[in-house]
Formats: structure tokens, C-alpha cells, sequence
């Protein structure tokens, strides 16, 4: 589906190197393309990748909400805001070392180009393993928000003065590193997405599952009642939905405490209690 | 790349769902077929979205990675092992509750599939926001084993007694949850792989950055020399290497104890020091 040569992404919109990346042309007749927008979370993603997205975004709950509109995605190609003939993009860093660094000025018409169709007070955000860690309360308030503009470093990273000029956030995956910012950008959408109304197909699964509670979820079990010579835990099979609630509330603090004692400990500080 | 018309994708090694991801047929005349098993990293994905490998993995460094054969990438197809005319590969939580649960029965012959041909010693990773949290460390640890296997969760979760059964280690991305595994193991492996010989092209770039020495990278800068009426810092112009070593460490120091105490407290707890 986001193969270069889809018909579905070229075309008209196609202007400085920003994509609109659509899915099909899905039947809008009973919506006004005002209204389409005023409800649409809206992504920009600044990436020398464009032909990645929208990616495993264009499959499943979160391609089929882009389908009908509840999110719009488009890309803006860091490659076509480089410079001279060859469309370069990056440079070797002051003061020496390895790799690459991304030019401020490249960067910086790419973010104007961006910014010039964003959701107005949509953050933007820079993925970059110095961030602030990604999390479950920052996927709340971005799906309560209009959308958001992220930037994908490659190479070394990005000059400096682009991420102070523009104010930009800050904000990474994990502890952890990787080739370039596209794959994060994806988890942050997914994450983000997954709790705007209508992308889940029952809006409960958002609010029982790991992180939501400050407590990791507690396990599941279905059909077959015996496999491999285990079966289902008995008060699963009561029928008891008092005794039922208890065991998996009891279970999900069970596992946060063995497994995370840092989120066990946050959660006695604060003094939270769920059921 | 990953369109499910490509022909380089389908052939003679597709069976049970299993399914070797390959990007094109580049000339190995000067490599046998066992030398470059040998050395190749494995990856195996058990995912009901084959169609999204190797998606943006299929892109840069790791997709030359992967057309140089330093990596094998496949897939099992979760669905091609459900069961009835409709293969079913999930069913109502028992106990009750919102949403489905993947079949331990489905799952299993799925992993035993995938184990048929994965490297000897490769872990076998379920993705879960349940699990360890994924870092540096350990993306270091896999990129010095032979390779992989990830199950990608989808809806509530997969059945507990699979995960005991088969001893698998549950990873998690961060504290936060996603509609699926897929993107966290696309995550995975693009981390660990780059650590891999021969996937960056400068090597000396995978060890001055973030976390690998428990520090935030210090700041990048690059021409031009002045931009929005902000120049380079005048050390990183000053070619003194020993005054740009010692500025770039205090940085990182710095970055590190204002953004990341968590870290900057682990680090002076340990009494590591680097320069």
C-alpha cells in the first residue's frame, strides 16, 4: 500500500516534497470534507523515509481509521528541502567525530513546510533517545490533542539549533537506540491513535490494560480449557464476577510487584487504588 | 517492498505460514550458502501481519543489511495456523471481559513452527507491555547472539499458559501500549541489528551515543556556521580535539543530570566514568 508507485499517493497534493499519504479512496458521501477535517487527529512526520508510511499504519485498526478519515497522516520528504543538485541534507559535525550530522537550515524549511498545514497548537516533537521517555500518560494527552508534527533524526542526530530555534520537544522511545526516528514516530502514533474514539472496537480495552492503572495487566486465558495438561485457574470458570474482579486485581498487583517494584513503589507513593 | 505482489516474497519457501522475507536476489557468487547462513543474524516474527515485514526494516541500513544477507528475516503467519475454515486464532476471555485472547493451542503450533528453523540458542521473545523493559543492554545482548524469535501480541493478549509453556521471556517497549507487538519488534530488531558488524557504516558512530556509556549523547552542530542568528559553540571551531573532548563530556554530564537523574543516579551509584 505504500509502495512509490501507488497511484492513491501522488497525485495533486503532492507539493515540496509533502505527501498526503491516503489508504484508498474510501467513500466520504456522507461527510463533509470541513467536518471530515475538524475531527481528523491530524500527523505530520518530517522523514528522509517517506516511502515508510504509513507502514504497518496502514494496516489493521489503525489503517482502517485511516481509511475513514479519523486520522489523517502526511509526510514531508527531509531529502527535497536539501541542498544544491544532490538535495544534500546533512554534514560533518564541528568539532569533528563520526557520522553525520543534519543540517539546521534543511531542517528548518522542512519544519515551515510542516507547520504551514498543522493542526494549530499540534506540538512538535523531536524523536531522539535524549527525550523525555515516551509513556502512557504522554500518549493521553497527545490523543487529547489535535494531532502532532514529528521530526525523525537519521545519522548522528540534528543540529542543536534547530530543535531550540523551533522549540521542539524532545521525546524518546526508551533507553535504547536506533537507525533513525521513523520507527518511534510509528509507536508514538499506534500508541497514541489506539485511544482516540472509534479506533478500538471496544473502547473497555483501552481502559483495562497495562499502564492505564499504574499496574501491569493481569493474565488471560481462553478456550481450550485444558491444553498441554494446564488448564484455565478455576475462578476463572466460576462464574463469580466479584471473585473474578478480585483474583485479576490481584494478580495485576502480583505482577507489578515482582516484575516492575519501581512502578509498585510510584503507585504506593501516590496512593492510588483501583476496583 | 513489502507489497504482497512483490514476487520476491512468495516462491518455493513459502509453507505453513512461514515465510523467508528477502528483497531482492543480490549476487552471493562469492559466498557459499553455508558461510553466509552461518554468519547471518536470524529473525523469526510470529505476527497475524506478515504483510508489514519487513516494512521500514526493508529501508537504509537495515534493508541493505538484509539484501547483503548479514540478517534472514521470516515470517509466521498466526492466521495460517488457526483453526477451521475460518482460522481462528482467537476467543472470548474466560472469566469475562472486553475483547479477545489469542489461543494457546494456535499459538503453540505457531512457535513450534517458527523453532523448526530458528537459529540454536535464539531466545524466544513475547512482546507485552507486561515485560522487561527493553534497553540498550539488552539490545546488545541479542545482537551478540544468533538471532530471535518475537511474538507479536494483538488484541487483549495471548494466552498465559503459552508464555509458561514455552518459557518465553516477555519484553516490553516502555510503559505504554500499542495495538500490537509488531512495531515493538520492528523496534527490536532495528536496534539490536545496528550493533551487529557491518550494519553502520562508520563504527565508531554506535559507540559515542546515547546510553551506551550511561549517558545522554552531547549536543550536534554542523554548517552552516551561523543560522537564525545562532552560531556553533566557538570550542567546536576551535580544533583543539582535547578542549572539544572535555566540552562535549561536560555536556553530556549535563544533559544527562538535568533530563535524566534516574540515569545521572544509577551512573555516579555504579562509579563509572568515561573520557
Amino acid at each position: 500500500m505504500s509502495s512509490p508507485s501507488d497511484p492513491s499517493e501522488s497525485g495533486p497534493k503532492r507539493s515540496h516534497g509533502r505527501k498526503s499519504v491516503t489508504l484508498t479512496a474510501a467513500p466520504r458521501d456522507l461527510m463533509g470534507e470541513a467536518e471530515r477535517l475538524s475531527r481528523a487527529w491530524q500527523v505530520q512526520v518530517i522523514t528522509l523515509l517517506p516511502q515508510a508510511f504509513p507502514g504497518i499504519l496502514g494496516e489493521s485498526l489503525t489503517g482502517r481509521a485511516l481509511k475513514d478519515g479519523l486520522w489523517q497522516l502526511e509526510t514531508v520528504d527531509l531529502r527535497s528541502h536539501g541542498i544544491g543538485k544532490h538535495r544534500n541534507v546533512d554534514d560533518t559535525p564541528a568539532g569533528g567525530g563520526a557520522g553525520m550530522v543534519l543540517r539546521a537550515d534543511v531542517m528548518g524549511t522542512a519544519i515551515e513546510a510542516a507547520q504551514r498545514h498543522s493542526a494549530p497548537g499540534s506540538p512538535l516533537i523531536y524523536l531522539s533517545p535524549r527525550g523525555r521517555r515516551f509513556d502512557q500518560a504522554m500518549a493521553r494527552d497527545l490523543a487529547a490533542g489535535p494531532g502532532m508534527t514529528l521530526i525523525c533524526g537519521r545519522f548522528e542526530g540534528l543540529d542543536e539549533r534547530v530543535i531550540e530555534h523551533y522549540g521542539a520537544i524532545e521525546v524518546s522511545l526508551g533507553d535504547f537506540v536506533m537507525t533513525g526516528g521513523e520507527i518511534a514516530a510509528q509507536a508514538m502514533i499506534d500508541a497514541a491513535l489506539r485511544l482516540r474514539p472509534g479506533i478500538l472496537g471496544n473502547e473497555a480495552s483501552a481502559v483495562e490494560e497495562s499502564h492505564s492503572s499504574g499496574l501491569l495487566e493481569h493474565p488471560h486465558y481462553t478456550r481450550p480449557a485444558e491444553w498441554q495438561g494446564r488448564t484455565i485457574p478455576g475462578v476463572l470458570m466460576s462464574g463469580n464476577h466479584g471473585e473474578i474482579a478480585r483474583w485479576r486485581q490481584a494478580e495485576a498487583e502480583r505482577l507489578t510487584r515482582e516484575r516492575r517494584p519501581d512502578m509498585w513503589a510510584r503507585r504506593a507513593a501516590t496512593g492510588s487504588s483501583e476496583d
